[in-house]
C-alpha cells in the first residue's frame, strides 16, 4: 500500500489553506466541526455506487504533512509566519467514521463523517474528495462491466490511456470492482493485487515472420501463451499460424493458453476464430479481446453469444469513460455541536445538518430494503421519509438493521489497516449480491431508497426555513 | 518538477516486461528499433490537439529504474534470474526525438519518434503514453475552454474531481493550454505556476451569520478577497450581505476584490448582481462564477453578454469530460533501419512505417498551412499526398516550411530541461495564434491536413499489399 510514503499536504485547493489561515486569526482554530462526505447521484446512470478508496485515503492522510520547502512555499506566496509556523506541526488528530470499503453506497447518505477542529478538517477536504470520488467511481464502472461479463473473468488493461499518475488508484480500485487483475505492473507491485498480459503488435512486427514471431513467444512463456492475431490479417494469417504452433506444442505435451483479438467486430470473429480452433482440435484455446469495450458491448457480445472467454478492458474502464468524475462532496453539518446547513440556489445542492448516523435495513431474504439516517443519538426509528417529500414513508420497525458507520482513524493512526485489496473485493461482492437486480440493470434501474428519521427531516426543514426568513 | 523523484519502472503494463524477457532469451536485446507516438483523432471532435507532458515525461524517464524490492517482486511472479539480472542496470539509453512542448499536433503525424534498443524501448511504452496522452488531452481541453472565454480568465478549479493522483498533471497542464491559474497549490509548488482560490460554503456556515463570515474573511485577506455569495440566497442575502462589507472596506480606503456564484443561472444572475453592485457604485467588484463549466456553456454565457470576469473550471476542465482519453498510440516502425507496418482489421489502425521526420508549411501570412511527413533522408519534397487518398495532392514547394522534431533526449539526460510551464504556456498560446480559425471552432471544424510524401505514400502502399498477399 501507500502506507509508508509521506505525502504532501500541499495536495489540496489553495482556498482550504487561506480559509485556515483565517481561521487560525478569527480564533476560531479550536472550533470542533463534523463533515459529511457523500454524492448525490449514481454515476452513469446507474442504480448504486461502490464505495473505495478509503484505505488509501487513509493511509495518506496518516502521512500528511507539510516539509521544510513546502512551508517556505507557502511564505513565498503570502502565508503568514504565526500560521506557518502552526502548520509546522500539523498532522490530522480527528476522528473518521466511515463505511465498510467496497460497500454499496447510494445518493445522499453520508459516507464517511469527519469529526475534528475546523484547521484540520478542511485542509484534508481535497485530498479526500479526489481519492474517494475517483475510486469509487473506477470500482463502480468495473462492477458494471463485471455484471455485464456474467462470470467472464474481467483485466484491466487501461494504463496506457488512464489520467496520468491517476493510474495507480484506478487499476486497484478495478479490483475491488471485480476484475480478475490487471496489466499494471507498479500496482501489482504496491497493492499486491494480480498482473496480467498478453503480447503487443511490436512483438510480431519484430520478427521477420508472424509464425517466427509466435514460436519464439511461446518458446518463452510455454505456459501462458496468448497470441495476438490481428497484426496482419486474423482469419487469414493469425489464426492459421496460431493453429500451426498450438498444434507444435501439442507435440511437446504443451497447451496453447489462447489467442488475441484487438479488432474487428468481435462478435463475428470470436464464433469464426471458435469454430476454426474447434475443427483444428484447438477447444481447449481461450479467446481474449480488446479494444473498446464497456459494459454495453460486453453485454452485447454476451447477448449474440460471441464465445468470448475474457475480456481485456481498456480506455473505458480505467477513465469511466461516459462519466469521467463522481460529484462526492465535504460538506460542514455541524459546529460545536450546532447543526449547520448549505442552502444555495440549486435544490439539490442543499445538505442535511446534524452529526448523523446511518442503518441499513434487510428484507426476509436479507437483502438490502432501504437506509436510514439518522441523528447520531437516535435509537428506535420507526418510519423513514423521503429527503423531499414528507409524505413519502417507509415503516421499518420490523426490519433486521445494520450500522453501517464505524470509527477508522483517531489519534493519528489507521484501524484496521491490514484490510486487503483482495479483502475488500471479496466484501464488495458479497454485498453487491445482497442488492436485489432491479438495481442493477442499465436502463433506468430501480431506485434504491434512503430515508430521513422524522428527527432529521424536520430539523432540516427547520433550519431551511430559518434561512429563508 | 519531478526532475529528482525516483521512479519505479514497474510503472508498465506487464506485456512490456512479458515481451521484453523473450526478446532477451531470443538474442534480440541488441536490435535496434524505432517507433512513433501519433494520436488517430483529434479529441472533443476538435480540428487540432496541443502537445503536452514531454517535460514531465523525460523528467520520470532519466530516473526510471527498478529498485531492488520491484526486482524481487518479479521474481516472485514468475520472471527468469538473468533478465532480472539485466534489469538491474536497466536505464533508458536511446534517442529521442520530439516536437515542442505546447505545440498544436494533428492525427497520424508522429509527434515524439523513440529509437533504442528494442527492450528499453518496449519498457518506457506506457509511462510515455499515460504522461502524454493525458497532459495533451488536458491541455487541448483547457485551449478549447480559454478559446470560449474570449480573452477573459479561465482558473483550474477542479483537484477534488480529478482522477486520483492525475490531478497533479492535469493542473500543470491546464496551464499549458492557457489557463492563468490552478486550486492545485502542490502543482503550483513543484511546477512554479501561479496558485489561486475563494472561500468555500463551510467558510459561511461556521460562523453565526453570513455577514460576519464575510467581515472575518476581508479583514484577513483584505487584498484579494472574492467572497461567495450563495451560500443562503445569492439576491437576498450574499449579494446584500457582500455590498454592505465592501462599503465598509471603502471606508478604510479598501476593495473588495470581487464576488462568487456557483449555483443558479449564471446569465441571470450575473447581469442582476452586476446591475445591484454598479447601482451600489461597486463596478469595481469583479464577478466570478463556477459550477460544471465548460467551453460550451462559457461560450452560451459570452454569446448572452453575462458579466462575467473569471471562470473557475473544475470537473470538466480536470477530467476533460466529454471525452477523457487521448488515443494516443506508439508502433513500431522499423527494426535495423528495416520499415515495418502493422495492418490489423480497423483501416484506421494501420500505421506509417519507416523512420521519419514532419515539416510544417506556412501560408503568406505565416500561419499554418499544412503538416508533410517523409522518410528522414528526404530533401525538397514538391507534393504531399492524402495518406489514404492517392489523388489528393498538394504542391508545397513554395512554401516556408519548418522541421518539428529535435533531439530531446540522449545519454540519459534531458536536453533543454530547463524550460519553464510559463514558457511552454507561451510557446503554446504563440503556436495557436497561427492556427487559422476555422480549425478552432467547436462545430465541425475546417480538417487541417496532413501528407505524406511520395516516397513514403509508396512505402507504405509496397508493405501493405506484401503483407495482404
Amino acid at each position: 500500500m501507500l502506507n509508508n510514503m509521506e505525502f504532501s499536504a500541499l495536495y489540496t485547493d489553495l482556498y482550504e489553506l487561506t480559509m485556515s489561515q483565517a481561521y487560525f486569526f478569527s480564533n476560531k482554530k479550536n472550533d470542533e466541526v463534523c463533515f459529511d462526505y457523500f454524492f448525490r447521484k449514481n454515476p452513469f446512470k446507474g442504480g448504486y455506487t461502490i464505495f473505495a478508496g478509503l484505505s488509501d485515503f487513509l493511509s495518506l492522510l496518516k502521512n500528511f504533512i507539510f516539509t521544510e520547502n513546502n512551508l517556505k512555499y507557502l511564505s513565498t506566496i503570502g502565508f503568514h509566519k504565526d500560521f506557518i509556523e502552526y502548520l509546522k506541526k500539523f498532522k490530522f488528530k480527528g476522528k473518521i467514521y466511515a463505511f465498510k470499503e467496497g460497500e454499496v453506497i447510494f445518493p445522499e447518505e453520508p459516507v464517511i463523517r469527519i469529526e475534528g477542529n475546523i484547521i484540520e478538517c478542511q485542509l484534508i477536504e481535497t485530498l479526500l474528495l479526489n481519492i474517494i470520488n475517483f475510486e469509487s467511481l473506477i470500482a463502480t464502472k468495473t462492477c458494471r462491466i463485471v455484471y455485464a461479463a456474467n462470470g467472464k473473468p474481467v483485466v484491466d488493461f487501461g494504463l496506457r490511456r488512464a489520467q496520468g499518475f491517476g493510474g495507480l488508484q484506478a487499476s486497484k480500485a478495478s479490483i475491488i470492482g471485480g476484475a480478475v487483475g490487471t496489466s499494471n505492473t507498479l500496482a501489482g507491485f504496491l497493492y499486491n493485487i494480480p498482473v496480467k498480459g498478453t503480447h503487443a503488435h511490436s512483438w510480431v512486427q519484430s520478427f521477420d515472420s508472424e509464425i517466427e514471431a509466435f514460436r519464439k513467444f511461446v518458446e518463452n512463456w510455454p505456459e501462458n501463451a496468448i497470441l495476438l492475431i490481428d497484426t496482419y490479417d486474423t482469419l487469414n494469417s493469425g489464426l492459421p499460424n496460431a493453429i500451426k504452433v498450438a498444434k507444435e506444442m501439442e507435440k511437446h505435451g504443451k497447451k496453447l493458453l489462447g489467442v488475441r483479438l484487438d479488432s474487428g467486430d468481435f462478435a463475428y470473429l470470436s464464433k469464426k476464430v471458435r469454430n476454426i480452433l474447434n475443427e483444428n482440435g484447438l477447444n481447449y484455446v481461450k479467446i481474449v479481446v480488446s479494444n473498446q469495450l464497456d459494459e454495453y458491448t460486453i453485454q452485447s457480445l454476451n447477448n449474440q453469444n460471441a464465445p468470448v472467454d475474457l475480456f481485456g478492458v481498456g480506455t473505458k474502464l480505467i477513465t469511466a469513460f461516459d462519466q469521467p468524475a463522481l460529484d462526492g462532496v465535504f460538506k460542514l453539518s455541524a459546529i460545536n455541536k450546532i447543526p449547520k446547513i448549505k442552502i444555495s440556489d440549486n435544490i439539490e445542492k442543499v445538505n442535511i445538518p446534524g452529526i448523523k448516523k446511518v442503518k441499513r435495513y434487510f428484507d426476509n431474504n436479507n437483502n438490502f430494503l432501504i437506509d436510514g439516517i439518522s441523528l447520531i443519538d437516535e435509537e428506535k426509528i420507526k418510519i423513514l421519509r423521503h429527503s423531499f417529500i414528507p409524505y413519502k414513508k417507509t415503516h421499518i420497525a420490523k426490519y433486521k438493521s445494520e450500522e453501517l458507520m464505524s470509527l477508522v482513524f483517531t489519534n493519528g493512526e489507521v484501524l484496521n489497516n491490514h484490510i486487503s485489496v483482495s479483502e475488500i473485493a471479496k466484501y464488495r461482492e458479497e454485498r453487491f449480491n445482497r442488492l436485489p437486480d432491479e438495481h442493477k440493470r442499465f436502463v433506468n434501474p430501480h431506485i434504491y431508497r434512503v430515508g430521513l428519521s422524522k428527527k432529521l427531516w424536520d430539523l432540516k426543514d427547520k433550519l431551511i426555513k430559518q434561512h429563508k426568513k
